[in-house]
């Protein structure tokens, strides 16, 4: 297929939306980003890579770092991390308290912002004390990205400490149901840090391959996680990774998927290749306007979807 | 893929989970069901299917019914459909009222009780007064199984509704948020009848088979509803074919899927095939406990999920 | 103390507000209603009687039937009541299905309308399949509002069991947890003919007499119910009777209270007087807006609150 | 009326019910309390004070704090309060996060802990950073009990702050909306202090004499707030004084009270008395057992209900 042509199609196609979105604008960082930027990549597994667009620009990857702290999780804990944290779409806004109280808080799955404050916790449990949770994690995701350089924005980690106080409070309450082990503060701030982690588009759609070719790097021959955990990530980015409009992703994208509020949204089409987009204007649902958009042109130009 | 073995596998190594369900007691009809029953069938596009177990047994089919329904609206209003349901996980159980409210009468999806009620309604209004809009939907499904003696069990209907006030509940809630058109016990009553309609898995696997093609039955060239329509409905049935354990469903057997607390359950795997189990012991979450480890097991042995 | 003086001065005061107010619109028959109508009457435990306006003119009592077949509840059943609902302040709106759902189909308290639903299907099960249960509770009024000629309006009756569909709901969903005994449409209509029911100002100022009087009718001498029953009545009014905002009218007013979408609040001062006052026009919380008003000037005026 | 004999027979009728409470066992500091303790006494507007058992114990008054703190709002921001807390029952446990998700950071009312929590924080903005809020409160309540003595348990203080994992879960969610002026931790610490305070039910029962007698202490004559205020009061305690028991308190005691998990409970009859009742033990609500009979049985034996 000639993918490079087919991006550009789609880039042309999208640009009418650019100035539809609107950018995040809870936190200054977030704020100031031009909305009318666009970029599109895939890697297929031997590193071949097709961009169009602003695909060198790093932008702030916010909740698609979830898919990496996730993936740690259940290489480290395997099944038993469901102890803490479910696999079932919440059906509720990402940051909603009403149903970690009526579930004791147990977060629905891993991609709410309670489920990854979680996740957060159990890898801090997991490397212990003396060791610096962010430093490991985002050690991975210079690893799957093949890209050493990635770190996080720290104007931005901090900028959201001092508005996270909704995210103090999951994290509190999931505190007062015996479901976090470590020191409050410590364990949001390292999660607010690996949401400021800045990538950009090509090193994206490249550490989406280990999820597309059964947890094995397929240009590396790293093997992160099994086969049956790579399957299960993708089923749960399916049917949970756009917050409240997972169905509508599914519905209209039909491929595994997460999204962060920065404007990227990864995808993975399995046993062919990983996919990004960024661009920072929102929906009203807080996914990238146009990245949604050029993920379903996408599916229905190739025909690659899953369905 | 020497599918009569594998097939043949399956059914053994979920026999010992046969007396580990519960089967649907909140009607006499289907409270006397043995347990221990257990039927797997598969069917390809050229028409070979391959069965082991009770296959020829009929079954109450319950929930799955919805999945014609929808497939019929979707091809009578397209996307005008959305107007009155939604295509969004509910993260609530099927029969939820909650939801219903908070939502002003809006259901989720077209598979919780609700929506699905609210789509037989939308039937009615496009029939009309002067059809039998049950003997429409049947008509349907008799198409897409190619088993013109297909009807419904009217014990079972009719116990249905003599007990179904929750279902009334959801229906007269919607029609006073003006989301039903037509008389509540009508629509309720054709809800129940469909509900009850019985076909064995041989049925339930070849009628799959138009949302495995693109919206085309590969057999007979019909034309059902257009590939867009067929993909949407095999994403909707991923993220909502099992009510609150829709991410569980997606999460260990990756495929499209519905179940029906008649112990039924169907499977799309898009391309390919269609497929269909049945086991009247339920677990937990009102799906059939040994049909669901049985379509885990499939995709497992043949590599055959979506992800 | 001048009653008739005070009631003057408030009906002077009161004047300008009659036209912010907004007549319930929900059914034709209460649409039609002239807003600018404005009525207050207290009785003393000696007959006498106080009136200032339309103290003369028939209206929906609506909800305000409540006090009177919770007090037929109490009689019958004593606090075996209790076993089918509660006497807490619900918390949310007065037809809302979320709690009832979450409590498994025990309604909050008596004044809500799951609660008088459930208590009208009580007094069917009471008076039995031969009885004519409606007509047993207007009995009832008319003999504590020493008034013989009280019926029910037919036209509202029928209209409201035409767009009554969320109180079917209600019942419907009591009825799928086994809290609700005899046929739903007959309780829902008796619950709406109840509700029809017309009377004065003089009348319902007259009918609460027994409640402030220890169960006893200060006129005829009849004993109603036991001085612990009209003491917990008054309970409930306080804390229960103007939906979600019982805590503002126990705030401002600080008497014992039940109020209707028709415009009428009836109050009880403890040891002293009934008291009713009517204006159609109604607050955003469905409370007559003039009446609260009236009803606070008279116990700041007073100084009679139980406060 | 033979206040001591009164006093004395519901002593001795209470006994039995000691050992069927139990007592709060969330921090060490409580769970060591003697559970077979009881004292109770009432104060009359000329200081004469009734008292029989255990009057001179000091225990922790716990959420009783909340109506002296409530007072003071009230006293310095009017009804300008009601721009951050509501007044109306919640129909929720104390301590939810639920209700104050869905009504975006306002609470219900002052005395659920969110709503206590933010009345803190309005007491932080009103005394200003340089002074010490607590020691402001603890003056209050050293005034309106007659008690320079008074003062908080540091244990108990420290013990909650380490455990008041939900209580920083709802006023981070509050400071989310916008809803919470000073830092999270501070005004929680103030909280958990005001709560720790220690009184014998001889103190509380003098310091209810402002809200018994229009906001005025009769026996000092210092106006503590206007009567329209000690009014509200009352009806606030009447109506929400004991989280979703509070219909039950009203419907068994018909007085205006407030409870403390630390088994006291306060109680006004306007214009006669105010009353405090001890014993350790809770009911399943979280309200001292045998002090709720306790006044129950006063106000059957007295008359002296509002009802």
């Amino acid at each position: 297929m000639d993918y490079q042509s087919i991006l550009q199609e789609i880039a042309d196609e999208t640009r009418p939306l650019l100035s539809q979105g609107k950018v995040a604008d809870y936190i200054p960082a977030l704020a100031e980003v031009d909305p009318l930027q666009f970029g599109i990549s895939l890697t297929l597994f031997d590193g071949t890579e097709y961009s169009v667009g602003s695909t060198d620009t790093l932008f702030s990857i916010q909740s698609i770092s979830k898919v990496f702290t996730f993936t740690l999780a259940l290489k480290f804990y395997s099944t038993a991390i469901y102890e803490r944290i479910g696999r079932e779409p919440s059906g509720n806004p990402f940051n909603s308290l009403v149903q970690l109280e009526y579930e004791h808080g147990i977060p629905r799955n891993p991609f709410i912002n309670a489920g990854a404050i979680n996740v957060t916790d159990a890898l801090h449990s997991h490397y212990g004390e003396m060791a610096d949770t962010f430093e490991e994690i985002v050690g991975f995701i210079r690893a799957v990205a093949g890209e050493p350089s990635i770190t996080c924005n720290k104007t931005v980690a901090h900028s959201e400490m001092e508005h996270g106080f909704r995210n103090m409070a999951l994290a509190n309450l999931m505190k007062s149901f015996h479901n976090l082990d470590n020191n409050v503060e410590k364990v949001v701030q390292t999660y607010f840090r690996h949401c400021a982690i800045e990538m950009d588009t090509k090193m994206l759609s490249r550490s989406m391959l280990y999820l597309a070719n059964h947890g094995i790097d397929p240009i590396t021959g790293t093997v992160h996680i099994t086969p049956q955990q790579a399957k299960r990530i993708n089923a749960v980015m399916l049917t949970c990774g756009h917050y409240d409009a997972s169905g509508d992703f599914a519905f209209h994208v039909g491929l595994p998927g997460k999204s962060g509020v920065g404007g990227g949204i990864v995808a993975v089409i399995p046993k062919l290749m990983g996919l990004a987009v960024w661009s920072p204007g929102l929906n009203a649902q807080g996914n990238s306007l146009a990245g949604t958009k050029a993920l379903e042109l996408f599916t229905t130009k190739t025909g690659l979807s899953i369905f």
